[in-house]
């Protein structure tokens, strides 16, 4: 059996493009699936209690996030420019990525999603960049729209909240192995220590 | 000129141990000074506006936590008992760690008050381990605890608070070179790196 790690991707999440542009390729080196799981944090930032987006609430945090991602960055060896606005509504493109998912194409996708956003400038949840993302990966966009605003997609993204609730996740990039919870980009080498070590 | 990094130091934070234990040989390795910032969390996070410690505040956050703190340990090759006691009363701590710093022997002290945290199971806060860690440190402990409590310190230590707050510090451990911040244990090699290539 393949080894497994699930990747909890958010697209308001900032620290999630470092994860993205390089999970795959370190998963692959050592034989690891990854098992995205694209979601939306408010709900469950509501569900526990908290009373906004961390970066919105903290100005203290924010001011030092952006001082750390373009680090991070730098470090992944990823090109970065700051994007033009935070926080972002990416309720659209979380459920185009779980269409994506099913299919089988939430990888490239989500690696365009985010290099429009860090690279390109592109803001992301502005309808003309969700199509242009779409129709470049070949993908018909109202086809891919219309379902991602289905009921049925819908109600897939609410018992991806309850999951994400049981399993104790608040923040994004998240991983779990097992039921082993993993926190952050700086934490993939771990999460995949321990899919290599433990499972 | 010597390179210089300011480490602030709660004795408050979990993470911090794990900095503690290894931040004097890294920074010698390098040839970088520390400046030991002793500082207390709780009027930081009032100024701020934050209802409580992130860890009482966000149950959610505190379970991660010991999960990851765990493994992280393993990661420094640190001993590892998870502490009986949290939050802990570290405010008598935090002054004698002043007095320390300004005479020279925090690094020690601090690694002592850690060891004893993380190792030997004692309650960082209870008198009686903080008069044992002077004596076995070869101080009076009734003569620091006295300079500890003193107006002087109390004075110095709202003094770090506000110059904490005017940095955008929000956690720790959290490292400056320059104005530049750095939060968290898993920033020190990044905090390292820009102290050698920037300052």
């Amino acid at each position: 059996m393949a080894k497994k790690l699930d990747f909890w991707c958010s697209y308001g999440s900032t620290y999630t493009y470092l994860t993205v542009m390089r999970i795959e390729d370190i998963a692959a080196a050592e034989g690891i699936e990854v098992g995205w799981k694209p979601f939306h944090l408010p709900p469950i930032y509501k569900r526990m209690g908290w009373i906004g987006l961390p970066f919105v609430q903290f100005p203290e945090k924010a001011r030092y996030m952006w001082s750390d991602l373009v680090r991070r960055a730098k470090v992944r060896g990823l090109p970065y420019h700051k994007p033009s606005v935070y926080p972002v509504d990416n309720l659209l493109t979380t459920k185009v990525a779980l269409v994506a998912a099913a299919e089988g194409w939430c990888p490239e996708f989500s690696r365009r999603v985010f290099h429009g956003n860090f690279v390109d400038g592109r803001v992301i949840g502005e309808a003309d960049n969700l199509q242009n993302d779409l129709r470049s990966l070949g993908k018909n966009p109202g086809e891919i729209i219309r379902m991602a605003e289905s009921r049925e997609t819908e109600l897939q993204l609410n018992e991806r909240t309850d999951e994400a609730v049981k399993l104790g996740i608040f923040g994004a990039p998240f991983f779990v192995v097992g039921e082993e919870p993993f926190w952050g980009d700086d934490r993939l080498e771990d999460a995949v220590d321990w899919c290599l070590t433990h499972e």
